[in-house]
C-alpha cells in the first residue's frame, strides 16, 4: 500500500515514534476525551494533516499509543523471565521489569492505563493484555505446583493469577501516583504481599475460615 | 427546592430505587454511552420527563447509580466486620460480604465498575471509594501489627492494602464473568491468596531477592 520508497523507512518509522511519544505525553496531560489532534501536532511539531496521514484519527492514534506502550510492556518483561529458572526468581524478575517500566512511564502509564480500562472500545485491548498476564501467571505457577509433584486445579490457578495481576496494578497505580517512589522497592514489596501468601499455597497449605 | 408534600415522600423514595434499578440494568446491557435515558424511561414504565425532574440528566442518573451501588457495597461491608475480632475473621467477613455482594448483583459490578472506571468524571468517585476501602483494609493491617507489637511504617501498610483492594477487586471481574462461580468459594480463595502472605509479613518474615 505503502508508496513511500524503501531509502525513506527509517525516518517515517523515526517520525511516527516521535509522534507517538507526543500523543503519549498529551494523553497523559489531558485525558483522551479533552485530548486535541491540534495539540498533538504542536508537541510533534509536525502539521495535523501529517498526524492525520501516518496515524489517522484521535482514537487511532490512542490505540496505537496503547498497542506501543503495551507492546513495550509484554516485550520488557518477556526479555527477563526465564521459564527454568525457580518460580520466584521468575515472578520477582517479571514484577522488578514490570515496576521499573511504569516507574520509568508514570504519565504513559497512569492516564493511558486509567483512560482506557473503562471506555470502549480500548477497554477490549486492555482487557486482551491482562487475559494473556493472567495466562503467563497461571502456566507459571502451574510449572511450579508440576514440578513438585502437586496437581493443581486449572481454575485455581486461574484465579490466583488474577489476584496477582489485580494486585500489581493496583501497586502499579500507586506507584504512578508516588513519584519519590522506588520501581524496585516496590516490585519487592509486590513479592512480600503476593508471594510469600503463594508459596504457602503451592506447598499446600490453605486457610480455612473457622467458623 | 422541593414542592413534594410530605406525604409524598416514600413513594418518592421508592420510585427513585426503581427508576435507579432500571437504569443498572440499562447501563449494564449498553454501557454508559450507549445507554439512552429513552430506554431507561421505558425499563422504569415512567415517562422521560419524570426520569429528568427525579433525577437529572444521564450523566447525573449515572452518578447517582453508582453512589448507589457504592453506598451498599461499603454498608454490606461494614455490616459484617467487627473491629474487635481476629484480623484473619474481619478480613475474611469483609471479602465474603464483597463477594457476595458482587455475585448478586453481577451485571450492575461489570458494567458500572468497569465503565465508570476510565471515565471522568465517575473515575473520581470510584477512586474515592477505592481510598476509603484501602484505608480500612490498612487501619487492620496496622491495628493487627499493633497487637502484636510490631510497628511496620504507615507505607509498608498503605502499600499491602492497595495490593489486597487491587487482587480483590481483579477476583470481583474474575467473578462478574463466571455466572457458575460460588462468591462465597471466590472469598476463600482470596483469603488463601492473600492472608496466607500478609499473615507471613505480620509474623515480620520477607521475601528478598536472592541475586
Amino acid at each position: 500500500m505503502s508508496t513511500t520508497p524503501a531509502f525513506k523507512r527509517l525516518p517515517r518509522a523515526v517520525r511516527e515514534q516521535q509522534m507517538l511519544d507526543a500523543a503519549v505525553r498529551v494523553f497523559s496531560r489531558r485525558g483522551f476525551h479533552a485530548a486535541s489532534m491540534d495539540e498533538i501536532a504542536d508537541d510533534a511539531g509536525i502539521s495535523k494533516p501529517m498526524v492525520y496521514a501516518y496515524l489517522g484519527a484521535k482514537e487511532e492514534v490512542f490505540i496505537a499509543c496503547l498497542h506501543r506502550e503495551g507492546t513495550r510492556l509484554m516485550e520488557a518483561i518477556a526479555a527477563v523471565v526465564d521459564p527454568d529458572l525457580p518460580p520466584d526468581e521468575q515472578l520477582w524478575r517479571g514484577l522488578r521489569a514490570f515496576f521499573g517500566f511504569v516507574g520509568a512511564h508514570r504519565d504513559g502509564w497512569a492516564v493511558l492505563y486509567r483512560q482506557a480500562r473503562g471506555e470502549q472500545p480500548f477497554a477490549g485491548q486492555l482487557a486482551q493484555m491482562r487475559t494473556r498476564m493472567v495466562e503467563v501467571v497461571a502456566g507459571m505457577l502451574g510449572r511450579a505446583t508440576a514440578a513438585e509433584g502437586r496437581e493443581v486445579p486449572a481454575t485455581e490457578l486461574d484465579v490466583m493469577a488474577y489476584a496477582l495481576v489485580g494486585a500489581t496494578e493496583s501497586l502499579a497505580d500507586w506507584l504512578a501516583d508516588h513519584p519519590e517512589a522506588d520501581p524496585e522497592r516496590t516490585a519487592t514489596r509486590m513479592m512480600n504481599v503476593a508471594w510469600l501468601g503463594a508459596a504457602e499455597l503451592l506447598r499446600g497449605n490453605t486457610w480455612h475460615p473457622s467458623g
